[in-house]
């Protein structure tokens, strides 16, 4: 759309006077917007397909200055702005509400990687850039950006600042607000908040990035970030063992934990009935032990050659014991990838068996394998017919707990929110959370109200109002 | 003092009413308070002597639930609260101002280690506890709890939360933010934040403690601390390189990251001038290679015993390729413990040798090496007569940089604050900090207002108006 183009009459009526997204088309500058259905469409709809939204206009800036000029055209109609990054979000966080309030604002085309410094170990990186991008930029000087997850393909910067995301390398490297070095964001007046230098220390009062990381758009628009790199681990080591509970793989973590010098990169647990299921539905998948085990540990190691023997012989050491009951260790890198198929496979697996009722949560790390368990028994018993599946990210605490539906069956409306509210409630009574790594959005958005201590709601709320009053950033998210 | 007595007709004049006092100390609990001035005398002036404050109370709570007793009991009468740890900070920022209107809170009697969780990683501690009883409860379990400092014998987990402390291994491990896994603090309004459960993946809206730590007790009081640990290493790797150059010091630092896998732990820089400080008044230091060189890089690399090769092989290749002049790889305790007094004893023997005005400032890390020279070159003439000495963390951007007066001489407060301003000026040229680590107290706070981007201030002033509307959290420092 020209910038001074007039929106067209078959545009559907909107909550926003015609003269506000004429003027926004301009801030966003000559191209870079659309009014076209079929290229809003797929910004309107998250990829669960599960939240469906209104946008009379979609903004696509190119620079910082036009974010700019954005945010203040839309404090001056009082337009809520809904930043959207890859659309790889599953709370809905990234999507306009349905009566077309709101106004899409994708960093899609603010994807340059500015700058990479080899020896800083740092990349300065815009919103829009996706994540395989960043980890094959820093390949390419042999350093590693140390974050990973199924959307790698599609999921951007912007949006994995703006939720912290996780994935499976937290339990060595942390969460993506771990990871972030500097970032530079436009605050609700329009104003920009340029932290970009990323200095490793800087303690000039609050550290303002915090707050924008994590935030899902509620309080700014990440703009850019500088990333932290490593050096690119010269060896993986991976196995795959079988044992008996969840206690003994976190009695395994810790041993090796401590055998590698904290090396341990990534610690997935999966149970027996998971693993069956992508034998079942995922073709090419074989089973990686000779015998049935009730759990599992997908384990890698990750740094020196020396780790391959450090794994082995802590292996060694675990099967004579008694902790584990099998194990195999990875020999090359076909089988490397083979162990991690068998783990990534498990979602969609799960998802091709029948319906579930998903669940993204955490509890403190000395409580998972117990919490496991007893979580698991209660839903069992009170929602009768339900599975449990339980899997993901030991050393975290942190647990897809999917509730699934009797065999050939399904969950109606009301008994899906009966078993979120139980889960959710199991959670927060073990001292957990109910949003570990995918975020609030306005999935979770009434839980959070009902959850979250009244103090730490009205501390949140507080600071909402300070930095956004007029409540353009995002609105319904979270809060 | 009892609960319940009445302010002695002796005590000083203060800006709060008598029964303000009397409730603050019933609040704090029997026997945890004092208006005795040599009792009080000590918390009222830094241990370098450049704050002088005046409290006529001293409150020492031993419980959480008191110190929300006693914020509430502030807030009621409006008496401002100033939160003080170890007292071992530089910046003033936990000595209260000098007319008398603030009551000091001492952590110190919340001292207690309350659990250590071996497999997890983590201990929780209250805030009073100190430095060293940390490292050395980790130590009984074979774990590390990876921060240190000089002031390692008083200084508090508190106030190191508080002041977002730095240290020696930050460029491993980050500065006290980085090992935070959960915090419990009281908020200006008496509730309870507590986030002690420690969740390594928790996104359940703003991620709030990361506003309590490094917010030197202006938005609240952290009562509890969830840290994390880490295995303790089996060996400690330790160099001394003589080179030519600052610049040469960064090339070597990347060489080491990269042999190593990320296991470089510190990388102190050293100039010539300062090693001769250290040899000339600290008995017992004796220089540890042959001959002179302009620069020296302390090197500790943290890990398996096989560091103790690839340090030794990485600085034989840089030997080799003349990235340096000459080095001397410790081989025993003893000979890593002498090398790091080395640098330890740098401080004091400056100090010995007559007065400077000291900087703690930090810039991006690529750029550290020609600030160096080029700002040192500036301030030495500019302001005649000066010698710049500039040293420490060279991976993390941060040096002390000290303006020393001529020989036998020494600075006004006029000249000081003027080679304080340039130094400031330069530093925020380069895109840096004009605090890395110490924070800002009262010391820095001019100067924050005079150099930090306008829109960050606002919004940093927006929060503390949204979280302690009543301004009884520390005011006066930082904003």
């Amino acid at each position: 759309m020209p910038a001074s183009a007039p929106i067209s009459p078959s545009t559907p009526a909107t909550a926003q006077a015609p003269e506000a997204l004429v003027a926004l088309a301009a801030a966003a500058g000559p191209g870079n917007s659309s009014t076209d259905a079929d290229e809003l469409a797929p910004h309107l709809i998250d990829w669960r397909r599960k939240h469906q939204g209104r946008s009379a206009l979609l903004l696509m800036p190119r620079t910082t200055a036009q974010v700019q000029a954005i945010v203040r055209t839309a404090a001056a109609h009082g337009v809520p702005l809904v930043p959207q990054g890859g659309n790889t979000g599953l709370v809905g966080g990234g999507i306009p509400s349905a009566d077309g309030s709101g106004v899409l604002l994708s960093l899609k085309r603010m994807a340059a990687i500015r700058s990479i410094d080899p020896a800083g170990l740092t990349m300065v990186v815009e919103a829009g850039a996706i994540l395989q991008t960043v980890h094959e930029a820093a390949a390419d000087h042999g350093l590693a950006f140390p974050l990973s997850l199924a959307a790698r393909g599609s999921a951007t910067i912007g949006g994995l600042v703006s939720t912290n995301a996780g994935g499976v390398q937290v339990l060595r490297h942390g969460t993506m607000r771990a990871l972030v070095a500097g970032l530079q964001a436009v605050l609700p007046d329009g104003e920009l908040l340029d932290q970009l230098a990323g200095l490793p220390k800087d303690n000039r009062g609050y550290d303002l990035k915090q707050l924008l990381i994590g935030a899902e758009g509620t309080l700014g628009i990440v703009t850019a970030v500088t990333l932290k790199l490593v050096p690119a681990p010269a060896h993986r080591a991976v196995a795959w063992a079988g044992l008996a509970s969840p206690q003994a793989a976190l009695a395994l973590l810790a041993r090796l934990r401590a055998a590698s010098a904290g090396q341990v990169e990534s610690f997935e647990l999966v149970p027996g009935s998971g693993l069956a299921l992508v034998l079942k539905h995922i073709p090419g998948q074989r089973a990686p032990l000779a015998d049935a085990h009730d759990w599992h540990a997908l384990i890698e190691l990750a740094g020196p050659a020396t780790l391959q023997q450090v794994l082995a012989e802590s292996l060694g050491a675990a099967l004579e014991d008694g902790l584990i009951a099998d194990a195999t260790l990875a020999e090359s890198g076909a089988q490397v990838e083979a162990l991690w198929s068998l783990r990534e496979n498990l979602p969609p697996a799960e998802r091709l068996d029948g319906p579930a009722v998903h669940h993204d949560i955490s509890v403190p790390v000395a409580r998972l394998p117990d919490f496991c368990l007893a979580a698991t028994a209660e839903v069992e018993s009170r929602i009768p017919g339900s599975r449990v599946i339980a899997f993901g990210h030991l050393g975290d605490g942190n647990l897809h707990f999917n509730v699934r539906a009797p065999a050939g069956g399904s969950w109606d409306p009301d008994q899906a929110a009966a078993i979120t509210r139980l889960v959710h409630d199991l959670v927060t009574a073990a001292g957990g959370s109910i949003s570990a790594e995918h975020g609030i959005g306005t999935l979770k958005r009434a839980d959070l109200a009902r959850l979250l201590p009244p103090a730490h709601l009205a501390a949140m709320r507080a600071i909402k109002a300070a930095l956004d009053p007029l409540g353009i950033m995002n609105p319904g998210k979270i809060l």
